[in-house]
């Protein structure tokens, strides 16, 4: 049995994390920590985990695989040390996510480790199966970036630089810590409010990933995407919808786009392409993203609809998943779950 | 006192027609009727309207202003009669949104009236006040498009040709008839989806308002809109925030964009234009329309967000400002209600 | 017009307050203040009510009705420096509903200002109308409280000692003030939980309306009610539902009882005893309690359902139907809004 | 591998064995079948389950065991059959629960199969393990029932007559089946209301089990319990939360009591017996009761709270937990999954 750990267990990422691990039939959950919770037992934060009788550790040590569920810039510092002890890393901040020093500066500031950027792998499988297999630093992606990378991934290089990503999230996404306008029930219940209008973290790394893509697939020549991102809170707890808009270069059939995503996906078990418009919901629990591309009659205007649990495909189960890569494990392994309906 | 009617009382719409009209200072609410209910007392149909002894009745006669909460068809059938009896029609229905009979056909099928077309005016008062003022058939806008219309009506003639609609509404917007994939509280709770993907009703109103005022402010060489919209179904009861997208054709600023907006409104007493990122919920009960619109750095991608209780001012409430303007009372008479927060 | 001003605007009862008391049609909201937001337009902390214009001021002068939206000892505290000042005080805090300064002590530790006990009105006015209406400090009562004594007080001195109030509260109760598992959300949203199982502060003040009431109608002898009262948290924001059990000492039909309470509520307008299961939706924004009694075939086992709006008739609503009584106005006035629904 | 079938997949208890018996690893799910879904592929009843790629039969033939979730009647009269068939049955609906006739009728009219009552058993394994090992048709219990049973069957002999169960229910206990007041999201949502006040069906099935236990365990002579039970329908869209409050005939502590209860239910890996007040979201998707018993200070009042997944342990997992038992299983397989949470 492989050995894992996580750190921070008492997010909701890391709390997913245990969810997905204490079950899987290959790794054995050695230890969790979380700052304020060290030394109590598991079940006293967390009382439906309280069949696995874990306690909150200070550290996480003698592990093979360390999940970092730490916020920023506090991962890039405790992921150098990790790497140091020969552990393996799967980092579900932000920090390794980008690969341009540059870019991570103006949206989080300094950087704790820039030294580690090079070696570190962007964690969303179904671009980068080969270099998560071999990669001992994962960047876990973030989760809207999920959901609207694999929503227009297929297309990257098919588009005009235009492009409009209205994502829908709930609340969870904004994590355990409290804050009044964004998880206070009585402020978010019964409403739909956008966000981050100046900007949102997740934009760079979505650009990242499409714009690679386009310029590998497309030519350099293609105009640099510009991507209009708004992100907007749902009054749910898990689910991530985002809603692609995107005119195509060369006219298409909602038949041959399909075909298309279908192509691109064959072989990539957690990826759905349906006929029909999904729901979050019907992805909860579960690591599947269900997209829904179209074109409208005139054959340029494309809609592509991607859904995901912000927590599992988004968080938590992509993490597991690039462990099993990592391991030589089966891509599918503990996360054969189906989504719980209704 | 004006005595008002309202048909079909036991629809979503119907129930707060009620609920506005029997506190309004001068109008008495003087009938209901609503078609499986008939006979039968207001209470055991709306047990929160038990204090107006009201009965469903079978027909509305002896009115001065009737509102029709009929569906589409049912509604035109009707409001012939009414008309011809003397009385004033507020149609809630889509019958006589659209002008043109051959875009009403090709959404809805045949028209009942199409010879009422002409005389109809589309009642959102902030572009057509004047109409209102005289009318004697208005037709009452559909939540969507009032949203969507206010959002972007400032600039119709100011942006490029493609504009995106990304809106987001409570389940309310659905109706009171059952469906199960869109209002069984366990098939639509902690759930997103977009809907209505070939098409939805709507546009074609929102097409005709934001089209006339381009080619009236902006001349007839400009190209016309062509709208992407696509509404998707929010686990909320009320409110309808619509997210709209556009490229002005010359750079403004925000403050600039907020000025024009500013003037736009001035002397309508339900929009406001504000610096921040509004919440459907800000809107809950009331008859307010919050917008935000901006511009990102390049001055070019305008981004708006427009808020409404769907039921109110996109239904309800709109129909009794209407009322107000036609009876040549204040406009925000009996509509001074605060939203109810939280 | 009275002047009148809100102490610690920026909760739940102050913000609710603001709502009814703008639009009161004799009294004038002439000052709010707010601890943290002095200074700030009241649009800043609530949007919703940007119409307002109003300012947060550091003090509430020059009133003649205050209204005391602080938390417990910081209300008893300011309480005693406004009558001093000659304002008549209508009091949200718990400071002085309990009568017995011991039992106070018992729950809330220290009084500020004991010497105000005896003048103090307990603000529910089906039960002390006259004594309000010459009060010049009301003490306005709990919202558990509201809808469990309304909800047994026909029957006090009718039933056995042993009663059983189950009661169900949306989230607004439980404050602005953010608690990870209390109002966060994620924690509370699809879940039920009961809490403040060890007792619950709002506890001895039913025990003292109910036992005073039983004392008086059915004399010393009476055995004191021993009420065991659990209340639970739902995933709403607004409503209580105070389901109670009880037992009669000489049976009674259904029909009996109803016309039993229907006596005892005769003239107060906010009381509506209703023949079918109340729902909290249908209270929704409106001061209306309204109750369901009914026995069983036996004829002794009482079941009383009893429904507010926590923040109306629990709170705000309450202290404004207060408010009028102790100004000799309708004491329904600026509380004839129907309820919202759906 | 054991081949398994569910008649009417279509609802949902029967939505939910379908997610769990596909990840059974000792059963194949060989054939689901659903009325008016015949001849579909069941991805377009529930794109949730696309993956699975079956299709929706007309029957179910050559399997071992076979689930019904097809509603009373229906389900007596298909149960014959299969059991003639040599099928091994667990019926979900409530037609084989009651082991007496004259109640059966009392509370659900003419019984299609009333020969096979005295064979089946009473499908909650903490109290008839051993006769579910053999049985051959299992009835499985109803979902308030799982939860009051379980909640107070240690002490069911303990207790005075006197018995109040309040119970609150997420809205898919209320089946999929549209419901106008009853599951119409803007109608329940924000709502709370108590239902099914003139006699619910499951309080005979509560009467009936913790009845025997008391005989049982506490003699012939105890009077019998009567038990009043009060269903609410909560806005969630699963779990249940029993409070159920009782009477000790002899004062314990809430040391001694959970004593008792742990010792009661040593051995049953399914009932977890906590020391604080549990939240039915700690048991969301998986097959645990989670029960909180406490004595007030007198040590005669009980208080226990107990909480499940109404569509696990009160309906689709307790079925296959019954399965395991009688196929000889261990009792956890494939009901190894932890509460999702958030």
């Amino acid at each position: 049995m492989v050995r894992v750990g996580i750190i921070n267990v008492t997010g909701y990422a890391g709390v997913e994390l245990a969810r997905l691990l204490a079950r899987h039939p290959e790794v054995k959950l050695a230890a969790v920590t979380g700052r304020s919770a060290a030394g109590r037992q598991l079940e006293s934060v967390f009382p439906h985990l309280g069949s696995l009788g874990l306690e909150v550790a200070q550290e996480v040590d003698d592990v093979d695989v360390c999940f970092s569920a730490l916020p920023h810039h506090a991962s890039a510092e405790l992921v150098a040390e990790l790497l140091a002890r020969g552990q393996r890393v799967i980092d579900i901040s932000a920090d390794f996510r980008l690969r341009d020093l540059c870019t991570y500066e103006r949206w989080y500031g300094h950087h704790p480790s820039p030294h580690l950027l090079p070696s570190a792998v962007y964690g969303l499988p179904e671009l980068h199966r080969r270099e998560i297999a071999v990669a001992r630093l994962v960047a876990n992606p973030g989760c809207y970036p999920t959901a609207s990378i694999l929503g227009l991934a297929p297309i990257a290089h098919l588009i005009e630089a235009d492009v409009v990503i209205d994502a829908k999230s709930g609340i969870s996404g904004a994590g355990r810590t409290m804050k009044l306008s964004v998880n206070h029930f009585c402020e978010v219940n019964e409403n739909v409010q956008a966000y981050g209008l100046d900007g949102h973290r997740h934009q760079p790394e979505i650009s990242q990933e499409l714009g690679e893509l386009r310029r590998r697939r497309g030519g350099e020549d293609l105009p640099a995407l510009e991507i209009t991102f708004v992100p907007h809170l749902i009054p749910m707890t898990r689910g991530i919808l985002a809603t692609c808009y995107a005119r195509l270069r060369e006219p298409l059939s909602s038949l041959q786009l399909r075909e298309l995503y279908r192509e691109f996906y064959s072989g990539h078990p957690f990826v759905r392409v349906v006929d029909y418009s999904p729901q979050t919901k019907q992805t909860l629990g579960s690591n599947e993203c269900v997209i829904h591309p179209r074109v409208d009659d005139s054959g340029y205007r494309v809609l592509v609809l991607s859904c995901i649990d912000n927590l599992v495909k988004g968080a938590a189960g992509q993490a597991v998943q690039n462990m099993n890569l990592m391991l030589g494990l089966p891509e599918t392994m503990g996360l054969e779950g189906l989504p719980l309906f209704p």
